[in-house]
């Protein structure tokens, strides 16, 4: 439990709690002001509803201590960003608050400003949810909300052999970020400046779902995912759905600067870029003839892309290493089991 | 932490459970077999999605060692609850489940041989989520998806001064049978035979959702909720948010044949009656000319409804106690902060 739940005056009642996150219900006629049992959605003609739930626990999803607006915000990322892989824009969302003790009046009204910081950013609304006392830690289930033209969702499971790969963004800067925030010291080893550190820990406290990115992915990718629990894993699973394999080259993934300069100091960190979870960058497979494309819309979005490899025949994902050789991975990413 | 979930051998890997479960996505296309990161739904024509989350977590809303198919069973149906207040009919669910250790392959079978029992009756299928594992405890978090009749949601809010109030079936059996679960011996004191004892018992461990009720609520009710916090503090909560007041005879309550024979035995459990959890039936307010059709429509249906009491000018709720006095409650009921 944060230190902040500590101080302050606690909060007196479930009603209390409502009454603070009501105004994020505000100019959606279909959350009732959170003043009914349920919320009532419309999807608008020609569109589908597109709906994920991802939670996140202090101590698992975020650390203990973390400011709540942060907390707030990475709540509602996670599910956005998988809005985003399907080429889905948000619309609301619900939320199950679970707490071990009543939360400060000032924690609570920190975490509703982070909560429309990021709502406001996403283009959405809270529109139900529930709160409750049990032992345990603090954690945050949203269940999100979101629409896709009909026939349009960009589906996990339909990647072909042959077909370019790529990501958004940059990868590993997240599972660094972590790294620094639990190992005093490690920012000198690598030889990060303060900026440095800093960009590498805010990509761990507040990833950026990669909304800008939906109308090209519906465009011009063949399949697609978010990547949360590493490019490997998340690879693999993408692999598996398409009965296919893929092969990715290290050398060509996207690295932020302060993420080169880490690996630069400690090569084996490639390891974990590969492997680390919280990238939530887009993962796309895009036919060759799509690719520059793809690209250019991704660029011209503000959401650029790099291709990492191809999927191909087979079962699998090959990721060759620095060496030229298949790099060996012991797990190939987050699970929790 | 239920013993059954330290015996077996247990599951591997995200993965192992969600095969356990996919199944249960099987007759909903847009579940994608739970293959896919998202859901994607569909609003029949002339409809609306109606949305709600309702957690339970293991020595909170259930206790530790309760069998698997009734945690199951209990998660679905407290959300499936509030649907039928709304007289919206289930479509679909996502679910959290968070384990603070992985779950014997056991305990999983039943559970998703709970999950499709609840199902079947409630007709709807899983068609998302996400698991993992934190400390604290067992916890299943369900988000459900239901539809509704455009413009025939039944709210909360919109009962008025005069309106009869109702509720279907017998109240208080799950605060009795909750309170017979933690106190060995009370089943005699209350002079209960083994049938009424396990019957109690059962109205706790199992909630069965009035989904039949929800054509004569949307022909009739001008107002609706279900009773899961208590009806004093339910019927509170419909009072507020329709400005107006409520008074209800405690003589008029139904109880069920054991729970009448506990408060014979024990006369102050009234007040438990009024303020306990976990009755998940349907509290409505219906115009008194509709009274008698919403009634007979509600018993066609097969979910008896009484009439308990009456809107009325003015705020807050008043029970008339068995001596013709207002009952005073120290607290309406179920708060968890």
């Amino acid at each position: 439990m944060s230190d902040s739940l500590q101080q302050s005056e606690k909060l007196r009642g479930e009603e209390a709690i409502i009454r603070l996150l009501a105004p994020l219900a505000q100019g959606y006629p279909g959350a009732f002001g959170l003043e009914d049992d349920c919320a009532l959605v419309t999807a608008e003609p020609g569109t589908k509803l597109v709906l994920k739930t991802d939670p996140i626990a202090e101590g698992v999803h975020f650390l203990a201590g973390d400011a709540p607006e942060d907390v707030a915000w990475k709540a509602l990322a996670v599910n956005v960003s998988d809005l985003a892989a399907k080429g889905a824009k948000p619309i609301g969302y619900l939320m199950a608050l679970s707490f071990p003790e009543a939360p400060a009046q000032d924690w609570m009204v920190r975490f509703a400003a982070g909560l429309r910081t990021a709502q406001e950013r996403f283009g959405c609304h809270l529109i139900g949810g529930d709160t409750d006392r049990r032992p345990g830690p603090l954690s945050v289930t949203i269940t999100v909300v979101g629409s896709v033209p009909q026939g349009r969702m960009v589906r996990r499971g339909s990647a072909k052999p042959g077909e370019a790969i790529f990501v958004s963004g940059t990868l590993g800067d997240a599972t660094l970020g972590l790294a620094l925030r639990k190992t005093p010291g490690l920012a000198k080893a690598w030889g990060l400046s303060t900026e440095e550190e800093a960009y590498l820990r805010q990509r761990y406290l507040r990833p950026e779902p990669r909304l800008e990115l939906a109308p090209a992915l519906r465009a011009h990718a063949s399949a697609a995912m978010d990547i949360s629990d590493g490019l490997a894993k998340d690879l693999g699973r993408m692999c598996a759905a398409s009965g296919c394999g893929a092969s990715v080259r290290f050398a060509g993934l996207p690295l932020s600067a302060a993420g080169a300069k880490a690996l630069a100091a400690e090569p084996d960190l490639c390891r974990r870029v590969v492997t680390g979870g919280d990238d939530y960058e887009i993962l796309a497979a895009v036919p060759t003839s799509e690719a520059p494309a793809f690209q250019a819309a991704a660029a011209q979005a503000g959401a650029p892309v790099t291709r990492i490899g191809s999927m191909c025949a087979g079962t699998g994902v090959v990721v060759e290493g620095l060496d030229g050789r298949p790099m060996s991975l012991d797990h190939p990413g987050w699970d929790h089991f």
